[in-house]
């Protein structure tokens, strides 16, 4: 007889996820996770003891996916002032893989409110964006390509707040704001902020 | 015999609103909102024949008590400088007001990802916010307020993004943002768009 195949902590958050994706954090349960995934519910119940934990660990890894992909777009810029961007437009959905991550953050944070734990992980991710964003902001300054009246960290919050406005805006009201306005939009800050820089390359 | 107080339907929405503002948008049912509201579940449901009606209602109600207010606030102003910041900062938790009103908008945004209704109102407000922001700035920049070289729309779109960005960060990660320096990346960028405006008065 075959051996069952094996299922992971992963294959579960990822089904958490597309659910999410799908049709909303709040059609999330032990019983639509199992089924999206294929497995019974002993199985979720075997790796996850709370519907809580399975959250957990689904917006952990949505978190270490976002954070990763990134970091990695934005590793081979050949300036701060692309670093920068390249990072930002990660947040905004202009693919399908950045849409399907915005809605979980979107749910996730929008839970975050009333959770804790979820909470933690959000204000860590927030953290390192703005982090990244203020060290390369401050190298600019150095190099002289930002001006010296900027302050790098205020500048840097802006930024992170101006990208997640906009994503969530994109998200929530698609038809009232088109990605190139968005695009365009944050844009028109990138260059207040590296008036060096030409003119930047498409999304 | 005392004849029962009568309910009305903005009794109903008020109390889904402080469920929602105590424990979340995942906590809302017809159940739960009877009880907030002291009313059985029958009352409920003969104002509302679903849990959706009642969602739909409630955000209608918060959305308008939101843009009142802070017209109300911003009608006061005697420049478009003053009118724009009044109306920005009405969208950040800097009181309990505005802190509940933000904790609802940030659920039922999430929630309106997948109910098209809820979106539609979404929308519906983003687009009055920017038309009043692009209204003042296309002012100003008749007037000579804001340099030429500001496309209003596009400045709007910016503010409406950076003023919900940093609202949301402030309500999901209190402990990594302040009040103080959300209101200083906005008035920094402010005093970009008004430059011959003096110092804020505080908030």
């Amino acid at each position: 007889m075959p051996r069952p195949p094996v299922t992971r902590p992963d294959d579960l958050t990822d089904a958490l996820v597309r659910v999410v994706v799908r049709e909303g954090l709040d059609r999330v349960s032990i019983r639509t996770v199992a089924a999206e995934a294929g497995v019974s519910i002993g199985t979720v119940q075997y790796h996850f003891a709370t519907k809580d934990d399975l959250l957990l660990a689904a917006y952990r890894r949505v978190i270490n996916q976002v954070t990763e992909r990134a970091l990695a777009a934005a590793a081979g810029a050949r300036s701060q002032a692309e670093f920068v961007r390249t990072l930002l437009l990660q947040l905004l959905p202009l693919d399908g893989v950045r849409e399907a991550e915005l809605r979980v953050g979107i749910a996730f944070s929008a839970r975050s409110v009333h959770a804790p734990p979820l909470a933690e992980l959000y204000a860590e991710a927030y953290g390192a964006l703005v982090d990244a964003l203020t060290r390369a902001l401050r190298d600019a300054v150095t190099r002289g390509e930002t001006p010296e009246d900027e302050d790098p960290e205020r500048a840097a919050r802006q930024l992170a707040a101006l990208a997640d406005g906009l994503a969530w805006h994109l998200a929530c009201a698609p038809g009232a704001l088109s990605a190139a306005d968005a695009v365009a939009a944050l844009d028109a800050r990138l260059a207040e902020l590296f008036p060096r820089d030409g003119p930047p390359a498409g999304p």
